[in-house]
């Protein structure tokens, strides 16, 4: 199988994560391909026509999307382990995984806003996903528990994700200040080793 | 239960027609909220801390969101019938229910940058968001033939409620001259009692 593949998209290292963690690593073959809202990208767009990664091309050329679809696929052809089967399990699961998506879609708005140039940005817009992104911390930091009591799935995949994400792109929030709890759960997930190998760098 | 609603999302539809399709409907009180990117609702926001419809209240208290876990939700609360369990049969309907929400995101970015003044409009953007939702009705256009055969499911509500948007706020690209074959199958399943009941309308 063949992956659009970037080192700084949370997206794509929820994909890589799962990789790791269901032993299947060697099974992709990634491509580096770069996904920028302003830039369609005509490679990406051939597997993908909305441009963006993680796209996963299978081996018969059919290509899967997003990355929790990717995600669910390669946990059933490892026989399943991140994905709950049924039951509250699965419902938690699921929804922590679309609450670190969700707040991962209101980062990456923030960002691609703040980088607008000084007329073109709304401040009034990033007022808004601040309020958004404190109020998911506030409420994250009150599941650390269930977080912490749960078995390791596809919901401590995102969020481990989306709050490593937080610390390579959002450094300035010192999000663990508000949410020590949280920060918690988080230094052991981030010390999982499919967690280190897929930590974003920031070019020197 | 009860649900975050708006006439208007196509997200929330996606909930609707789920509701009506698996006989759902009155089990759950809608609740109107008002989700806009720009104003942080308090009242969503008890519930969802990224403040986005649908998000759906539990008989418990405890929330679900996004659309995509609520849907899925509602299916096995049925006993099954629009998420595909396993084999090809599943990922063909994930991968279009995901296209499908990936489409609303463009459409939706799309009409916010629209509604932006003058000044703070980017043209590169919006040129951005035309390629790719030309490049996916190129590709939908290309795959009207697997829709119409696959039995109906939630990527045919997702894509059915994503080409009803593209009618209710894009109606000025005109999508069905460059996808007839889609535009047949949009039609049969627009027609479906579960769609007719949740078209959009715009104000008088």
């Amino acid at each position: 199988m063949k992956l659009h593949w970037s080192p700084k998209s949370p997206y794509v290292r929820k994909v890589m994560v799962c990789l790791q963690e269901l032993g299947l690593d060697d099974r992709v073959e990634r491509v580096r391909s770069v996904a920028a809202m302003l830039r369609p990208n005509p490679q990406i767009m051939r597997d993908n026509p909305l441009s963006k990664i993680p796209t996963l091309v299978l081996d018969d050329g059919s290509a899967l999307f997003d990355s929790a679809v990717i995600c669910e696929y390669l946990d059933a052809l490892a026989g399943g382990g991140l994905f709950p089967a049924r039951g509250e399990e699965k419902w938690r699961a699921l929804r922590w995984h679309a609450f670190a998506d969700g707040l991962l879609d209101v980062l990456i708005l923030w960002r691609n806003e703040a980088d607008r140039g000084d007329g073109q940005r709304s401040d009034a817009l990033i007022d808004a996903f601040r309020i958004k992104t404190e109020a998911a911390l506030r409420q994250l930091e009150s599941e650390a528990r269930a977080l912490e009591s749960a078995p390791f799935g596809i919901g401590h995949i995102g969020l481990g994700c989306a709050l490593g994400y937080m610390d390579f792109r959002f450094a300035f929030l010192q999000w663990r200040e508000r949410a020590p709890q949280l920060a918690a759960w988080h230094a052991r997930i981030a010390a999982r080793p499919s967690f280190r190998s897929t930590e974003p760098v920031l070019e020197g």
